[in-house]
């Protein structure tokens, strides 16, 4: 049934880090809502690329309200692998295995980071009247990050009905949460979304070093579903 | 009764704008904790001002572990007349009738500003190791800005709780959310609070206005408290 002409889409806001998880939000958000993209740079290892990653999906999606926020401050906080460079990116082994001293935590976990990105994803929703924002987290056969987990969002949508004006309302929507990799690589494709022009490595700017944690749980994504990814690699 | 001199106190982060009301939750903090400040520089008008008293009051009490972070990102959301500057600051009128045009909620609040600020200590006491974060946020008797409200700082700690390595177990301690304006001065002239070095204008960099939101709600609590308020104003 087609929807009629006049009908204004709804504003969402999508949080695109300019990886794979990030585009297939983007691209079923892109469904039903006006879209305005939110990126941030936190001092990560691969910024400059993920940014460029970014600004081409904007492209591909027509996205014309774009916020890129500097959050410099993550970085002289430190204490993750992916901000601090004494700490190395783990390499080649089980995500599982590669664990901060302390926990069970993976020691590229940026403490707290979406908490930080959900808090300016709201202030802006505030401002432009955006009544929803989607973010890319995967719970399941992910990362194993305390802040992707469904428990983390529900209780930030607490927050966001406490701490903002009572007539803004603002909802997360997290559509790949209970997704596996293979599952977000499926749906990806289902809906057209430009994998080539995504970034997900840790370590590398220019060629993806395929082996990284975040690498590994992308190329296994793409083998268990049987689709070639289309970015190359350096082995 | 003297505590043991061996007996290291816990370290906790506390959240210093420079203001009266961070000014007491310092003088509170500091009689149990060793304290680290957490400052924000969000594109406010009054900024420098606000550094310079967070500094002031850093000195006074020796606190060595500092953090001021830059969130320039706020001024560029906007929505706000403390960081918009096309915003008029609201003078010389009851705080409940300067509102935004939607709703009950004053124009200086700043969308969701209080959530970046716990965000960013939650980060920084997850790497130093503090297990409490405090914060002067008054409930009664003040600002009417969702974020300074009991319920917010409930609901965040839930947040943490989710969103953090599990050992970490960070608290949210808001010593002043129940007291009135003119307790808290009382509560700082009892612990020997450098009222002095404080910044509380919402408007000016120099001479305090006197007229602002923020002025008035001060002079008013050192009215009550039949104290006079050791700095200058403008009339």
């Amino acid at each position: 049934m087609e929807k009629s002409p006049l009908k204004t889409k709804p504003l969402a806001i999508v949080l695109v880090s300019g990886g794979m998880d990030s585009l297939v939000t983007a691209a079923i958000a892109n469904l039903e809502n006006e879209m305005a993209f939110l990126h941030l740079n936190y001092g990560q290892r691969t910024e400059a690329r993920e940014l460029k990653a970014f600004n081409d999906i904007a492209d591909f999606y027509g996205v014309k309200k774009r916020l890129v926020v500097d959050v410099k401050y993550l970085k002289e906080i430190g204490g993750s692998a992916l901000t601090d460079e004494k700490i190395a990116v783990p390499l080649q082994a089980d995500n599982s295995a590669i664990l901060s001293p302390q926990s069970a935590i993976p020691i590229t976990y940026v403490p707290f980071r979406n908490a930080h990105l959900l808090s300016i994803a709201v202030s802006w929703a505030e401002v432009i009247g955006a009544k929803r924002i989607y973010i890319g987290a995967v719970e399941e056969d992910s990362s194993g990050y305390p802040d992707c987990r469904e428990i983390f969002y529900k209780a930030f949508e607490k927050v966001m009905d406490a701490g903002t004006r009572p007539e803004s309302k603002i909802e997360i929507a997290t559509p790949l949460i209970r997704m596996k990799k293979s599952a977000i690589v499926k749906k990806g494709f289902e809906l057209g979304a430009p994998f080539h022009l995504t970034w997900s490595c840790y370590k590398n700017n220019d060629i993806a070093c395929g082996v990284c944690d975040s690498c590994r749980l992308r190329l296994k994504g793409f083998r268990e579903a049987g689709i070639v990814d289309p970015i190359p690699y350096q082995k």
